[in-house]
């Protein structure tokens, strides 16, 4: 079903959401803060989903946003997320593959590409149904790992920085993809769930046609005593990266 | 000037250091603790310098423990510390390169192998003296990341642990080597000053010839309000990992 999202904690953004179809993840929040719009004039999302993370950048930036989305009835939800902010101008989300995208929107072009991508390697044998809406967003039906930081080496400007939020057991497959499309690795931030687990996911920034100089920021925990911690908390406010 | 040692809070462990040559630094006693020595009978560090790893590790195994080291004052060192201890029927200090050691110790044999290794890259045309004993224990002068990761490999039992500690800025470098020589990456644990910093240090096991899978553990905080954290404090007693 159906139904409009408010933020959490900021009244004035709505989402269009369907449970059953796709939901924004806290994902998607985290990545949004990660990212660095300073001087940016163009931005891409690859695989936007509903738009979270194309509304949630208006926040804090004026630059031109585009969403990449495959799926036409997730598209539909993402664009009319976008009116019903009144965000036309700003946002434009385009119905197709990622795959090549550039050929319509432009090469060296962006400042930023960002993705929350599919997690999941595909195996062609499995039980899992590729034309379901949530196994698209998951796994790797359309598009790869691969495909993206590709995609995403022909969309930027020289030096232009990519973001991605993806699972700690394929952090090193992340690492060797980026250096070999010429990616310089620059900034790894873990996220924790909570205080003593193992970390899950991790946000990391990358520049085109830079060198590697990774720094690990410090820990971004979710949870403390079954709460959001007080940064998450400051996150759904953007009162942090804003 | 040389000295002897007392390990911080364990009093039966006595260390030779020279401080113009070679003191063991905080990173060796956390990748001791680190160490997993379950069902280990052979075990070998590969760069020792003045045997801390191998004498830290008395502390919670039984095992035969082999420290190789390049440079001969240096090992003497070592050599010394062992005996001073009681312990030269349980560990054995070699002085040699440990490229192609694996024809004086065996191939296939050891359960663990363990370093902590040169962490800077050499240029050859660096003002640095190359046969300073310091700038042989900090650089890659006479072996590289990639030739100790290599000879891990020859040394390792099937399935066997190979433990390092290096620095974050090399992290990338780490992973591509480890999967190169059939590694699977396991855990990795970021080494923090400070709550808020940067990490600069990590921890990591890898598994000869098993697949990668990454496990991220919780952070390892040095220090609290300009003082060891409790963590830390424990590793010095050996309470954890013991």
């Amino acid at each position: 079903m159906e139904k409009i999202h408010e933020l959490l904690g900021y009244e004035n953004i709505k989402i269009i959401q369907n449970d059953d179809m796709f939901s924004f993840s806290l994902d998607s929040m985290l990545l949004a803060d990660f990212i660095d719009t300073k001087n940016c004039k163009n931005i891409i999302d690859l695989g936007c989903g509903n738009g979270a993370i194309p509304l949630f950048l208006t926040l804090k930036t004026k630059a031109n946003i585009i969403g990449i989305e495959i799926q036409e009835k997730v598209y539909d939800m993402a664009k009319r997320s976008v009116s019903l902010n009144g965000f036309d101008n700003q946002i434009t989300i385009i119905n197709d593959n990622l795959i090549d995208i550039y050929k319509k929107v432009g090469c060296n072009k962006f400042d930023v590409v960002s993705s929350n991508p599919p997690y999941f390697k595909y195996q062609k044998d499995s039980m899992i149904n590729k034309n379901d809406y949530l196994t698209i967003a998951r796994h790797e039906v359309k598009c790869t790992l691969s495909d993206i930081i590709k995609e995403a080496s022909k969309l930027l400007i020289d030096g232009g920085r990519f973001y991605m939020v993806h699972r700690v057991s394929r952090i090193s497959e992340v690492f060797k993809e980026l250096e070999a499309k010429n990616f310089g690795i620059r900034k790894i931030r873990f996220i924790y769930p909570k205080f003593d687990d193992e970390a899950m996911m991790f946000l990391v920034e990358a520049r085109l046609n830079k060198k590697s100089d990774i720094k690990i920021l410090k820990p971004l925990y979710v949870y403390e005593n079954n709460k959001y911690t007080k940064e998450v908390l400051d996150i759904f406010n953007f009162k942090i990266g804003g």
